[in-house]
């Protein structure tokens, strides 16, 4: 027969602290505490278990139920030698709710239930103070009447009021016994009134009602809200706690606090709490007094700690603080009451934590042996590191907020505002802080958003231009804020009614996607020694490699600082938008034959061979791999007719043949034009130079650093074999002339992205060819979807909000399509060949829920923004440990 | 120990026609032939594993084959009773190559082999006719001369004109044998001039010399194109013929001809064929002298038929002829010669024809009881059956080829250029007959396209619009001619220098692409009764049911008459473009909310129940799949911007407001944006309306005919199960709302295309909630492969010449790649659902190597254009028989 009810307390503990699934986070450690020998006042704990059976049947509690109950409560009533109900001297209990997780949209508790118009005289003769019982039964009453009855808080408040205003006092503290019961009076015709009915004088009357209300609280809209965004299964159920109640409000002598075994900010292994004294727990949250210090070395002068005010009853709890961490070996958060200086445990649990923190104390703990190195790899949440190696926005700075939009690369930043690349350039050289603000970017806006200090984009997703650039950076960038529109004539941006101009300053925060109007103080970041030993800790657990996705030297050495082990994605084509190379791209994009093309080419390659020497040198040996042109040709054809005008005089031609040109390449889905192998199969000369700059820049290092470096070339968009085999022999011919040429070789791999369909589908085949597979998972998630990135924003927003997708797949790849695509590619690629190199790319490299997806897939590397390179390095060895990656990150 | 080589003749038949690909076609029929006890002057084929183990050991024969072309050769020698180099009477051989299937890029045919200074005069004495002995001759030497040795065939041409002129005669008949003498020895000069050597007086020099040039034309610069244009691998190798001469050259009792045992244009029963007296296979053609026909039946008044000038020879041709077709039981292609009266056959094989005379033929044989009638099936290229439905180009009316396309929609018209779809419409009115052009073609232009008789643009592949639209309407159309340059304001087009006007007339030749000048003369299609006949026996043969894809009455009427069993797919929007309609839906678009929406919804639900009644109506009964609106909202705005302004002044709202619509609406990709039940997900008015309409249109039928049709509501683009389940539960609820409404329900079901990876991914979940699957083979072409079929004329042309893809995957589905996402997408949709209906839908559901495929995977049925029906209904036949697909289709 099923059990639904668990005794705590007084000897009779029948849960632990794992059975959090069956008697919710606070039943299951009061049971914990309770048997290991802190003071925990009796009570038990109604299953989960009652709740889905509950729900399952028709709203009827189960056989049984009733029976236990009684049992348990008898129990209590033997161990504190008090009865349930009884007029004199009467038990009384708390009732409160404990899910698995902590559940804001659910009842939380109503206190000193089984009081009643008898029992309130019998408590006032036992503590021998009518002014606490008749406070306590108003408390009662206030909160049974709101949270079981359902009547509004604020017609309890009037009721005190209007009492006060009768009494000429302000405080309730100057209320008498006389004036309490007056309240009492006042607050039952209330309840009669609002619900037709008295209020319940039956204790058990009021003991079901109060579980009644715990259970029915479970299925409420705020609370079937707050699961749905959380993620949270509704067969969980809440458990119900009935406890022996104590009194933080009996006197001076009494106290009710809460507090944490270090410092939830900063980590520190200090002692951190409030108290009030004589208060029951709600007047700690309602603010009505200021709570005090529980230790010395926290208060401030004129403050009150109760290490002064209760010194033994601080020891006590001082001993506990250590029993605990000893027990749980991490961080907790308590709640305690002091009856009669006498120490009580009502809670605890795991305390959260800011990012620095759970770093801090992570490696805190291990050091003192507490937890091991691995565990301390667990503690730290890694989707939530990048925090700290971005300024952010101080909590306690005011701010104005002026709109939203996604959270595309995190940091904040304040700057004036511009609304153009070129004026973002020349306007940070004379050394203003400036927010590029755009209705989207292109790759030409790159030198303004490298100038910038934060970027506004009014259009894309979290993996437009604007994101993943600005992710590369470092810079802060808010996109798609569709709420604010921008004039570039008027040189404004609007929204929420208000107009900014040019040069008027703006705050972005890139970690929540929020912009704010004026300056909003910041934090800068600390890389603390902290982080370094935990990187190391990680690195030591983790199995995938981590790489970065650089082009630029700076880039490079970013990711180097930040411990890549290798580029994992050069794009090269980044490097054409330099504006001493765009003219020989765009000569190269206008020439009418082969001819042209390779003249043009010919202008590029010393610019090329420069970047790759360049890389190749800061990366001192380790792999690097280099993507060949990728985009389509228009994408480096001017837009706007004044650049027209002035490519076309550049070239010595004419607008019209300009036009004419970019009406020619223009592409009705881009995305799914000719691109990738393709423009290298049309115009092999491209990869050729590409290829001959590799092996020249790579043959340079080698003879100036007697580090041969070891390119890995690849190809991007393949989805036949045959495409491999085309562009690896020019590869393999153009590295064979170049080492002819000087004599020496070097070795290099050749391999592809896997991001079209396609190729995954084949990739036994391709595999025949391919030295390494990097899956190109923003381009696979488009086309496995059928989701263009840069106009899933007017939908997919939406479909992550109404739950159609857990989350948004530009972000964290969709594992049930996506990463079947890849588990199919990845395994097709090594039934060829076992020892196949795998690895992802882009976007998805540096998000910890993918990570997990890639080391389940048994990949090689992952590569990101240099940024995310220590979130990698975390997230791969959480993966490596078995952690699941946190849902709702 | 491998066997070299094969005898045939004379008793000794080594081979049979099923030895075709050891011994090549050639090379098998004739030991067949001979087998059968038809006269065929002894020889011996050398096999092509011959061929294939020279390339394999450098170019050098195997151990044995010399000694096996001896023991042949003597075992001929004594069969005719002469030898080989002997100078009385000698053996002279042909040498021809024959691969399994006929190649002309290969040597074909030496004659008269064997012959040198001395055996001439043998031959002469024989034969009692020194002008035939030295007219072989100098034949021997010219073939020989140009085919094995490699001399200019024109040096040849030019030795004999001189010997005319210094004879003064203009005949090579007039010829004297003395003058072929000089020709001979000015011949044997020329070989000595351009090898260096003198001509081969060795008779075992010259076979071998022959033998080595047919396999060393096995690989040739042309040979090998043409097997790489025709898919034909290089490791099959060619045979090596080596057989008695026989001569039709002796004088006016011998003759050459060939003939078709049945006639190949029409397809006739009745005996077709040319000779020419006196001459050997080369003369005919050569076409120096006219050939005659065979039978009295083909001859023109003045003509000299063999039935007439060699009544005995012919009629042992007859019974040839009726022996090679119960043998063969196909019409036979046969090469003859007659040596003093006397028959030899020298070849047979099955004959060219045109398509509709494989029709005729195979419903003829069947009903002769030559074959059975799913041989008949088996013997009509589905393929090209198009042609018999379409009218196509007289192949002898004279032509001016302007430029090519793309073969997008068969049929053949001639009509004067217009370059809109407003005046292609109005001048239709008057009677004219309209060829539409334009650079490409949207939805805005159907009613220009209906009203032309041909279309003609400039971009886009086999399934742009144009081809799509064309295809369905049975408007032969060209499409992505981009050769031609049109420009609008002028109204012309210009292309191979030439400029046509607005006005001029233009053809057509949607089966070929080609767009000539003028009027080309045409043949109008006839649909036999054997068609008919023919397509009784495929649909008794098939498995997979055929559908068509119909929006309009017309089409659906069309659909049946072609004997279309069902609508396969019914798409919803293009009912939203008529010009009644579009108002409405253009307000929907503009509206600010969802009562706007419902609003303009109102207005179109009455013209979409209608259009859903008329189908229902015409389709009595069958099943009608229809698709929901599938393509993103900005299709249906207006581009030009006094298109804009007339809507602007429609809606009673300002151009600037209709453009903001437009940009907000504008996609990067619109082929991976806000379409299919995306918009059905964001805007539920919309597919909730169309519910309404098929439901109300089905139940309208159901009153007035008693036939309650069998709607098949189809959900476009569904990537998870959810956006099913949310989609068809609005469906469902729709359903329900007009059953109440009615008082009356009709069975329908709810299904989804299977067009995205994501989808057939997931295919077991998405099938929980289907009914049936139909695969969107264009979009998932698409995804899989990442290809725009807008954009892949620029590079897809050159990737199929180039044989990196076999084929365009738009026109046949590329069974690698997207077929084997489709079968992932089958077995998992069947392994929750063994009972699944699966369908496809599209431009592949017409093309036969993609209905093989649909076959293999086990899929329900195909569904294409109306005027595919018949080439579906065949080529599933033949599917079911085990045909393959032709591949070079």
């Amino acid at each position: 027969m099923t059990k639904w009810v668990y005794s705590f307390g007084a000897g009779h503990n029948e849960g632990r602290a794992d059975m959090n699934n069956l008697l919710g986070g606070k039943g299951a450690n009061l049971a914990e505490m309770a048997s290991i020998g802190l003071p925990v006042p009796p009570g038990f704990t109604i299953t989960t278990e009652v709740c889905t059976a509950f729900y399952e049947n028709s709203r009827r509690y189960p056989d049984g139920l009733d029976a236990e109950v009684g049992t348990a409560l008898s129990q209590v009533e033997k161990a504190v030698g008090r009865k349930f109900g009884e007029a004199k001297n009467p038990l009384l209990v708390s009732v409160r709710s404990g899910a698995r997780v902590s559940m804001p949209g659910m009842m939380d508790t109503v206190l000193n239930l089984g009081l009643n118009d008898q029992t309130v005289e019998g408590l006032a003769k036992a503590a021998n103070d009518p002014r606490f019982a008749w406070d306590s039964y108003r408390r009662f009453i206030q909160m049974y009447g709101s949270v079981v009855l359902g009547i509004d808080h604020h017609k309890f408040e009037e009721i005190i009021d209007h009492t006060k205003l009768e009494a000429d006092v302000t405080e309730d503290t100057a209320l008498t016994a006389q004036a309490w019961q007056r309240v009492v009076e006042a607050y039952k015709d209330l309840v009669q009134h609002d619900t037709g009915k008295p209020f319940p004088q039956q204790p058990h009357e009021q003991l079901w009602g109060a579980i009644g209300a715990v259970f029915g609280s479970w299925m409420n809209h705020r609370a079937i809200t707050y699961r749905k965004l959380h993620d949270i299964p509704a067969d969980w159920g809440t458990a119900v706690n009935v406890q022996t109640m104590v009194y933080g409000n009996m006197g001076d002598d009494c106290a009710t606090g809460v507090c944490f075994t270090r410092d939830p900010s900063t980590g520190e292994n200090a002692f951190y709490g409030e108290y009030l004294v004589n208060a029951q727990g709600e007047d700690v949250v309602a603010g009505i007094r200021t709570p005090q210090p529980v230790s010395k070395a926290n208060a401030k002068a004129g403050e009150t700690p109760m290490e002064v005010v209760m010194p033994e009853a601080y020891r006590d709890l001082l001993r506990v603080r250590e029993t605990l961490e000893q027990h749980y070996r991490d961080m907790q958060d308590l709640e305690f009451t002091v009856q009669q200086n006498k120490l009580y445990m009502l809670q605890t649990r795991n305390g959260k934590r800011t990012t620095a923190a759970s770093l801090k104390m992570a490696v805190d703990m291990a050091r003192e042996g507490l937890i091991d190195e691995a565990e301390a790899v667990r503690r730290v949440n890694a989707s939530s590191l990048d925090q700290l190696l971005h300024p952010t926005l101080d909590p306690k700075a005011p701010r104005t907020l002026l709109a939203r939009g996604l959270p595309a690369s995190p940091g904040a930043a304040s700057g004036a505002v511009v609304f153009s690349a070129d004026e973002a350039e020349s306007r940070a050289q004379k050394g203003e802080a400036i927010i590029l603000v755009r209705i989207e970017t292109s790759p030409e806006d790159i030198h303004g958003m490298h100038a910038a200090r934060g970027i506004l984009t009014t259009r894309g997703g979290m993996t437009s231009h604007a994101a993943v650039v600005a992710r590369g950076m470092g810079r802060p960038c808010v996109a798609g804020a569709s709420e604010v529109s921008v004039d570039y004539n008027a040189q404004t941006l609007t929204a929420a009614g208000r107009t900014v101009h040019d040069g008027d300053v703006i705050t972005l925060d890139g970690a929540t996607g929020e912009v704010f109007l004026g300056t909003v103080a910041m934090i800068e970041p600390a890389m603390s020694k902290d982080f370094a030993t935990l990187m190391g800790w990680a690195d030591k657990a983790r199995r995938l490699g981590v790489r970065a996705n650089a082009e630029t030297p700076l880039d490079a050495e970013t990711a180097r600082k930040f411990g890549a082990e290798g580029i994992g994605l050069s794009r090269t084509e980044h490097m054409f938008f330099d504006p001493k190379r765009i003219g020989a791209v765009r000569q190269m994009i206008m020439a009418s034959n082969e001819a042209g093309r390779r003249a043009a080419l010919a202008r590029l390659l010393p610019f090329q061979r420069d970047d790759f020497r360049e890389l190749f040198t800061i990366m001192a040996g380790l792999p690097v791999t280099i993507r060949l042109l990728d985009p389509p040709l228009h994408e480096f054809l001017p837009h706007s007719d004044v650049e027209m005008e002035e490519v076309a005089e550049g070239l010595g031609t004419d607008v019209a043949t300009i036009r004419r040109r970019a009406a020619e390449l223009a592409e009705a889905n881009p995305m799914l034009g000719h691109r990738g192998c393709r423009l290298g199969i049309s115009f092999p000369e491209i990869y050729e130079m590409q290829a001959r700059a590799i092996f020249e820049g790579a043959l340079a290092v080698a003879m100036e650093s007697g580090k041969p470096p070891h390119p890995e070339i690849m190809i991007p968009l393949i989805a036949t074999r045959r495409e491999l085999e085309i562009t690896r022999a020019q590869v393999d011919q153009v590295a064979q002339a170049v080492f002819a040429e000087n004599g020496r070789k070097i070795e290099y791999s050749v391999g592809t992205m896997i991001e079209l369909p396609r190729a995954a589908l084949v990739a036994d085949r391709i595999a025949e060819l391919a030295d390494f597979f990097s899956f190109g998972t923003n381009d696979l998630t488009q086309t496995v979807f059928g989701l263009s990135r840069d106009d899933a924003g007017k939908f997919l927003p939406r479909y992550v909000e109404a739950g159609i997708l857990p989350k948004d797949p530009f972000v964290s790849i969709d594992a049930e399509g996506v990463g079947e695509m890849m588990r199919i590619g990845a395994e097709r690629g090594r039934s060829v060949k076992n020892n196949l190199k795998l690895g992802i790319c882009g976007e998805h490299g540096g998000d910890p829920a993918s990570i997990t997806l890639c080391e389940k897939l048994g990949l090689d590397y992952v590569s990101c923004s240099p940024y995310r390179v220590p979130v990698a390095r975390l997230a791969a060895a959480q993966a490596a440990l078995g952690v699941e990656a946190d849902r709702t990150a």
